[in-house]
């Protein structure tokens, strides 16, 4: 398999994360979003919308939408619950991270990282619904370990890699994550895995 | 099963339509949004979110986010894929839908319908953001009779309720469809169904 990825990427982090988990084995494509190389005629030949992480199968046949590649690797692990309702509730958490958190969360990281210069007045409306994001979360955990039980491994799900990705690093977006004990307990709690990797880490 | 609903909303749509396809009997829960219902402490111990739909099942569980309901609903029907590679696919048109479409159509739809007096300005970015989704979409339809290929069923796919519902009231947001040949064929194709609802529909 082929991963067309941007190291720093939150969404491209989650594929490596669950890589890492499955000891799966892939060459890494990276791409600088920074300078461009996602929005060629080239990459868009590849995947039309434009954005990465992009994973590439060893017959040709690529996904895109990180949540998407990440459900695809899934099936039959550990980390995809058995049943139709847990399941649906892992995409419930999985499509409230891209509607309701990384629009907010990870796009204040990006600003604060690269386009303070010009995107700084969109800041105090992101870090709102960020915020909002922050406490939906804190409230779930204050109840329970891991965002959608599940009944083999050790209670970690797809929702929880999707979520760990930007809120880890939320930090780097202006948001105090001091506030969020239950939050600051869940990523420890998540950190502590014989497979966990760094965001910055890329294993092949 | 109880739905919470707010008619107008394509979200709630797509629950109604597969509810139709699958010939399901639900209670139908109208919210007015606008009124602000969802945001009353009372429907926020239901869903801390405070969106619409919500779908609560016999047993008194529930599930939010349009996208993990309708998943929820179709496991086994012929609007699911069988394999893998299929099921990711139809995942990856509905992370595009929330994250791409939805966020400027939907909006945009909403401004026109409830907020010119406060909300015009932002127009002009989300009219481009949802012709950006449009584009890709017309592109695909170019070659592709639906979404995701799928081996039952007529060949559509979940990733088509989850486009449609939105797509098909676009017009009311300010978008001019007549540009798009493929979608609009595409529109007209999805409507022939033997189950198909309106939007304003309420079967139960």
């Amino acid at each position: 398999m082929k991963l067309y990825d941007y190291l720093p990427s939150g969404n491209s982090y989650k594929v490596r994360l669950m890589m890492s988990y499955l000891g799966l084995t892939y060459e890494h494509i990276g791409l600088d979003i920074i300078k461009g190389e996602t929005q060629t005629d080239g990459f868009k030949a590849v995947n039309p919308v434009g954005q990465i992480p992009l994973l590439e199968l060893s017959d040709g046949r690529r996904i895109a939408e990180s949540n998407a590649i990440i459900y695809f690797l899934v099936e039959g692990t550990p980390y995809w619950p058995k049943n139709a309702f847990d399941q649906a509730k892992c995409m419930q958490w999985m499509f409230f991270e891209q509607y309701k958190h990384e629009p907010a969360i990870a796009v204040s990281r990006f600003i604060h990282h690269y386009a303070m210069d010009k995107r700084e007045s969109e800041l105090p409306a992101l870090m709102k619904r960020g915020y909002a994001a922050l406490d939906i979360m804190e409230d779930h955990l204050a109840q329970n370990l891991w965002f959608v039980s599940c009944d083999s491994g050790d209670g970690r799900t797809l929702a929880d890699v999707a979520l760990y990705a930007y809120t880890h690093v939320a930090g780097e977006g202006g948001f105090d994550l001091t506030r969020y004990p239950n939050i600051t307990a869940w990523l420890d709690r998540f950190a502590d895995h014989p497979k966990h990797i760094l965001i910055t880490d890329v294993p092949q």
